[in-house]
């Protein structure tokens, strides 16, 4: 048995305890089964994070684990699925026992908070590099698409924003800062909570969704551009957290916010009646930013109404470019 | 917008005008959405594919295109699931426009033969790889799992094997030969075709099944340890090429078929009245190669019954180690 079957079955011990109602069949065969009750969809999404380029390739193995499942299963609960199970194609350029260990604790911890079970995977010799396939599963017809939002909804965000990218700083040892200060950021940067509750709770009352993860303006460009729509945010109503601000100061905390990426909160469009009606348990704080109107493309606007809309509303990530 | 999301657009184009029953939403939001019709269940596997690993770095787009899919959906056939949908997360160094065409050219040539669509993915800069995840549908309980092998079982394959692992040779220009012998046998590595007809037609009947990737004797071993039972193949029955046994000769020819892996033909155990009662179409050959015996592990035994097993059953793919 060579060393990379040896990995399959370490990872297939950590993970598949875990039994998960919709998972018929999990690792071991040629494929897994999933089921699924009559009357639902199954949501699948597929996200690649290389190293280098989506993370820093010197890292803490077990943050790394917990990111690498969060950033997919954020997708699950932009759309409003319930995780049920994901695959993990691995690409390793060396087996190391102990990094491994600690990737697979941070995984797993991951994967019990979000009450799924790894199904299938891949191992392989290569630059390391991570592809993970997420399912979910969500009563047809009651997806959360992009193509739903109409003039006179309200555009809303399910937390405060920014943090990861303003954390992105001190990942990157291009700044310090006190533990107090660091530690929140860092866990918003390394573990972000995908927003399943949210999600599924928005499903028959939101009119469009999607998970932020290429900053806020370019995000709600894809709702915009989906539903033939235009949206407006109120800079003074984007929130951002006090640990933001006061590592960055008020302004480059909203520049984070507004364009920084990596948030992985939901931003959705819905009717003021249908917010009024959403019942939403006390962890979660939605925050209404703007609105929808006729047109197209997204501006940005300040307390007085005046256009700021800046030309830089993208975020590349870690690293786009070698 | 930048180049990646081009591509990202690039592919959606290319492969998502087919519409496929089972896909309620394909490419475009946070999720795919796939849908079952009653009593049915979802396979899903997962293949990573790493350049200068598993295929040279320096060869044609369009035959990897069309090898990426094909090796993937083989996982499929082997369970006995009929194709829907696939998710391709490609991680290109650079992005080269022919180069793109002409992989998505086979990948959508792959794509149509299996009558399946691409419903997402991912597109991300790094070195070069793959990794797809394959999805069928299959009726409930009846998947061609690997651990229902009984002794008095017979084994077979769906066709002749080592055919693959023989052109290797060709691919990697260790070898020549003339254009009429280099063309099957390269077709076979290039374009191996998975064998989806014939799996959907063991179920209800075959045993046990996988398709053969590692070689023969090391998949055979797979499906003994699973079931837990014997697996004794008679050499003289294992079914190698004529186009294979020119290149090779007839003891090279027998060793590829045994232990050469990228074969992608349905190995399977089945009793021998569901052989009978099977009914297969003109172009699927199947070959008695052995039986299933009480005990552990694969034996294989020449023509006059001696045990001549191999010590080396594995296949390291085109390159395992760097």
């Amino acid at each position: 048995m060579g060393e990379f079957e040896l990995i399959r079955q370490f990872f297939a011990a950590a993970h598949c305890a875990q039994a998960v109602e919709g998972v018929a069949l999990g690792i071991g065969d040629d494929c897994a089964l999933l089921e699924l009750a009559a009357g639902q969809q199954l949501a699948v999404s597929t996200d690649t994070l290389v190293a280098g380029v989506h993370f820093p390739a010197v890292c803490d193995p077990s943050l790394l684990g917990q990111r690498v499942l969060a950033v997919a299963v954020s997708d699950l609960a932009a759309m409003g699925a319930e995780a049920i199970g994901f695959t993990l194609a691995l690409t390793l350029p060396e087996v190391d026992a102990q990094w491994l260990k600690d990737f697979s604790d941070g995984l797993s911890r991951m994967a019990h908070r979000c009450r799924m079970s790894l199904i299938g995977g891949d191992t392989t010799r290569g630059p390391l590099s991570f592809t993970v396939t997420v399912f979910g599963r969500i009563p047809a017809g009651q997806a959360l698409r992009r193509d739903g939002a109409r003039p006179g909804d309200l555009l809303c965000v399910g937390d405060h924003l920014g943090d990861a990218a303003g954390a992105l700083s001190l990942v990157l040892g291009e700044r310090q800062a006190a533990q107090e200060l660091a530690r929140p950021l860092l866990a918003r940067y390394w573990a972000p909570m995908p927003q399943s509750t949210l999600g599924q709770l928005l499903r028959g009352h939101a009119s469009a969704a999607l998970d932020i993860s290429d900053g806020l303006l370019a995000d709600c460009g894809h709702i915009a551009k989906a539903s033939g729509v235009a949206l407006e945010v109120n800079q003074q109503q984007v929130p951002v957290s006090t640990e933001l601000q006061a590592l960055l100061g008020r302004d480059a905390a909203l520049q984070a916010a507004l364009t920084g990426g990596d948030d992985y909160v939901l931003a959705f469009t819905i009717a003021p009646e249908a917010l009024q009606r959403l019942v939403l348990p006390g962890f979660i704080h939605v925050h209404v930013i703007g609105r929808v109107l006729p047109g197209e493309g997204v501006t940005l606007r300040d307390s007085q109404g005046h256009d700021i809309t800046p030309v830089q509303r993208g975020y590349q990530h870690f690293r786009e470019t070698p």
